[in-house]
């Protein structure tokens, strides 16, 4: 089973990293950073730097496509190489999905049209112009199409991905040996549960392009 | 506010990028990844490439030392240059961390010589052999010693030192752009939790090797 993890720069790490972390634990995985160009990307803060290995024109029809976030993934939307890969491979493919604003990025492909799907909360009404149908929810599935919200939600969408693929005891294997039992120290990870300080914080350090 | 995440090849990538992901939002961070040469260190699984821009010597004083783990943590655990190269980095550090099996090597360097410590399930009893008390908590602090239990941990972590360096409201804010408002699709994340099937499966796939 073939996993393209579409990478780019100033993309955010752990949008691509957490799913990642359960997909390679597949058994009979084979998955790849791919990018326009393989080598070296770089994150949004710049000091990380992550490899793709494979170019899009090598790897055209993967079985499981995931598209993560960040603000490099703005000139994706415009990017016609990647949104003609893209297209090509959600054909083809038994599972395309997106973390955060990699949402966008599969609405920019025509992919969400009339769909349900998500993002990172401060972009969910771009999905809107976009032709999907948003839904605040962490994970939506609608056929195919799989999308996370923000960032770390892409870790539960992959553990729900991995129980479609390959059974739920390996789902549970996989939680286990990530040993995800997760237990933030504060409780402020959705704008339905964060101060207005804390809202205000996101937006204003981030200008609004915070996936 | 310097702070040095060490890699090596073998890494566990959600390890490093996990915290990563929280502290490179801290104002005022520098966020390096350092391994013992410059380059390109493979994950696990092979299938990531993270890029390490310092070598060890070029950052003798971090402020703050995030030592992931994974099955590449071993080796470290008699390499003279990272030990020697932790044990300075501590003395003047403000905090010393560890994610997964990342605390072995900080017991390895001595540096949790008494002191409450907490690792991968699977590891656990291991930091008594290193002189450490293990404690099965996802994040246990002792002085300035912060370490985290396998893997995604290193989330939580990084949140509960967020909150310590530049406290809680920039917290809070990071948790809300990381949109980390975890809903995990099971609830098989620790061995207390997970099925001996999910356990016997962790421990035969990965040959209790899994952080």
């Amino acid at each position: 089973m073939r996993i393209a993890i579409l990478i780019f720069d100033r993309l955010t790490a752990l949008d691509a990293v957490g799913p990642y972390e359960v997909l390679s634990r597949l058994p009979g995985a084979e998955l790849s950073f791919i990018a326009t160009e393989p080598g070296l990307q770089r994150t949004d803060v710049g000091s990380l730097g992550v490899h793709a290995d494979l170019a899009l024109t090598e790897l055209p029809d993967p079985d499981v496509v995931v598209v993560p976030g960040g603000k490099g993934s703005r000139p994706l939307m415009s990017d016609p190489d990647v949104l003609g890969w893209l297209r090509t491979a959600h054909q083809g493919s038994t599972w395309t999905t997106s973390v955060c604003t990699g949402a966008l990025v599969l609405g920019a492909a025509g992919i969400l049209d009339g769909k349900r799907a998500t993002t990172h909360w401060a972009y969910l009404e771009r999905l809107r112009e976009l032709g999907a149908e948003p839904v605040a929810e962490r994970v939506v599935e609608d056929g195919k199409v799989i999308t996370a919200a923000g960032v770390s939600a892409g870790i539960d969408m992959a553990l729900q991905l991995a129980a479609r693929i390959s059974g739920e005891d390996v789902a549970h294997a996989i939680q286990l040996g990530i040993e995800y039992d997760p237990a933030p120290p504060f409780d402020s990870g959705s704008p339905s549960k964060a101060s207005p300080r804390a809202i205000e914080l996101v937006r204003a350090a981030e200008g609004g392009e915070s996936g």
